[in-house]
């Protein structure tokens, strides 16, 4: 692939209530350039990962706005796909650079959340499905509320197992000092928070959040920096936008398309990954991912969740989502594809403090849009 | 740049009241693949421009959206950068093709405007622009008005002058049957028409649009098509967002750097372009296109202009704006910087009917974002 991660960078997840996006924005790109010990006008481009700055906010065009906050006019693009901005504007950025246009890009993952009302925030998730699940009322919690159910009848999947997640993530959250949620939670925290749609619960959820994340990617060949990380696959799939158009709703097809896509790229299998970071948007969202990725058989994931596999410390691979998640690190959604890549680029460079796998060497990234519309897909290999 | 268009289309452009984005789109897609003699299994990934679905509709992840309503399930993606959403994504497209990814893929520029009420759709465009102009109360037409009265102090250009560009783009537009309006006007209707920011009238503003454009790219090698014409420049640069932090307001900067970028990487000069699609929503806009691109010399263009130059039949290259432009032909925002790839294309090919070039061999688009904050510019050879 010819691409590397030279720098990475990220401001806390949380309620920020007294940053702007443009100040997020600059934390994380400052963070991001020194750490790729890199000035600004070495970057030829940016690419801008948002989804909800218009609806929310009525600015668009942020790839002019934050070229302006940056001091850098370059040619810069925001690219959109719902919750999977951050994982296409690394992918389209990775192109850009295979395309010989560019040699060394950043990307910027940013949204602001917490300044609007829930029920507007709700409103404009929504905007990542489809118009007649908005007729119909749906929520995306009601979304995946239904796919939780499937998968309970088909697989015998419990709201306990799913808990189990919830569990798994705010620990590895806990040990992040940039996540929003800082407390462990005990499955019973977890089974006795309020339905927000049944079956999935409060704490099944991930939180409404602000935050930034940027990433500098290099053409591989330049002059070597310290801590390189490679991309070795990128890859993105789609699947219908609405749920009622799909076959199963126990498996997220675009997940392994994506996925196997990915495999063949890299020329290795789910064991080699020491590390991944999956889009738990929702628990049961984190169980499909495991089972779609391939990291264990369909329906075999709960259980293993349950054993505690795929916590930091457990004897096997592969550790998932050591930040903590979507869930317990926070989910502003234009950044979280890119600190998805931040988290993996700093576990395979041994940076995690204590949340730090053992020797991680390969690592993967998993961004999903809607209710799996869009997957994509990253593989990173130091 | 080994990059060939090998199909286009387009809907008509105006106030398309029963038609749906959905449709639109199937319209415009639906051609271009018929004209690339191309099947949607060779379509290897989609890139939508879009700017106000969101901001108007609330709906976003509008790859997945178009990818499902096509039934083309591949990586699909939005690219925004306000009214330059169409040269972004053609830009972006190029790029993916030329890093190898893919060898076949579709851009579509769709926009839905007359379904919300002009206060609704005055207030999404300000999203391109800064929070500091909209918190001032500036609409489009008040910044492109400073634009223009600073041109005036400077240059002596008059409102007759700049009523001449909308002559010409209505007198094209007539003669392009998918253009909204389908009459000439004359100087004197547009001057007399009403003051909606002094000194730019109702009829030096481009309207309010629907419509939708697609267009077929691949890589060049490929098997030969029929008609084939090839993208030997694609620049894209970028300058503030806000007029208040430029040196001079009677310049576009980024249009300087995106054409003079591809003059380099073509190998060309203005004096070879044929016919030129540049960015005219209001008269002002293409008056300093014509100047910055440098198809004349700072200053002179009102003049020139006013003798009839750059109209087809004019003696003298360059013919602009041929589709009526932004002007004439309409402004369905996302759809437009498709549009012109569209029209220079059609125009190379000999297909342009009633206001076809003679013998155009080499055009250029010009796409520009906000008032200017981003431009991109694309030659087409055939």
């Amino acid at each position: 692939m010819n691409v590397t991660i030279i720098g990475t960078g990220m401001t806390k997840f949380g309620e920020l209530w007294s940053s702007s996006p443009r100040s997020l924005a600059r934390i994380a790109v400052d963070a991001a350039l020194q750490d790729a010990n890199c000035e600004k006008k070495t970057i030829q481009a940016i690419y801008v990962a948002n989804m909800l700055s218009g609806m929310l906010g009525m600015q668009a065009h942020l790839g002019a706005l934050f070229s302006e906050e940056l001091d850098m006019y370059v040619p810069a693009y925001t690219v959109e796909g719902a919750c999977a901005s951050g994982g296409l504007a690394i992918h389209t950025a990775i192109a850009s650079i295979l395309s010989g246009q560019y040699e060394t890009v950043l990307v910027l993952g940013v949204e602001k959340m917490t300044d609007h009302k829930p029920e507007e925030v709700s409103s404009a998730l929504m905007g990542a499905g489809s118009n007649e699940e908005r007729l119909a009322g749906a929520t995306f919690p009601g979304l995946y509320a239904m796919l939780a159910r499937s998968h309970m009848k088909k697989y015998g999947t419990t709201e306990k197992q799913l808990a189990a997640i919830a569990v798994k993530n705010h620990y590895h959250a806990s040990l992040n000092p940039l996540a929003q949620f800082q407390k462990p939670l005990s499955v019973e925290t977890i089974l006795h928070s309020s339905y927000v749609a049944d079956p999935l619960k409060l704490l099944d959820c991930s939180p409404v959040s602000d935050g930034a994340a940027a990433v500098v990617l290099q053409k591989s060949d330049m002059k070597k920096q310290h801590g390189e990380v490679q991309i070795v696959a990128s890859q993105v799939a789609t699947d219908t936008l609405g749920l009622a158009q799909r076959k199963s709703l126990t498996e997220l097809v675009a997940t392994k398309r994506a996925t196997e896509a990915a495999w063949k790229q890299a020329g290795i299998s789910p064991e080699d990954i020491d590390v991944a970071e999956v889009h738990d948007c929702f628990t049961i969202a984190e169980l499909l991912a495991i089972e779609d990725i391939g990291f264990v058989l369909k329906g075999e994931a709960a259980q293993k969740i349950e054993r505690g596999c795929f916590t930091i410390g457990s004897a096997k691979k592969t550790v998932i989502n050591t930040s903590g998640g979507l869930k317990g690190c926070g989910h502003p959604v234009g950044a979280t594809g890119v600190k998805q890549i931040v988290e993996v680029a700093n576990q395979l460079r041994g940076r995690c403090g204590k949340r730090q796998v053992h020797d991680a060497r390969i690592g993967l990234t998993h961004n999903v849009g809607g209710p799996g519309a869009t997957a994509v897909v990253h593989i990173l290999k130091k």
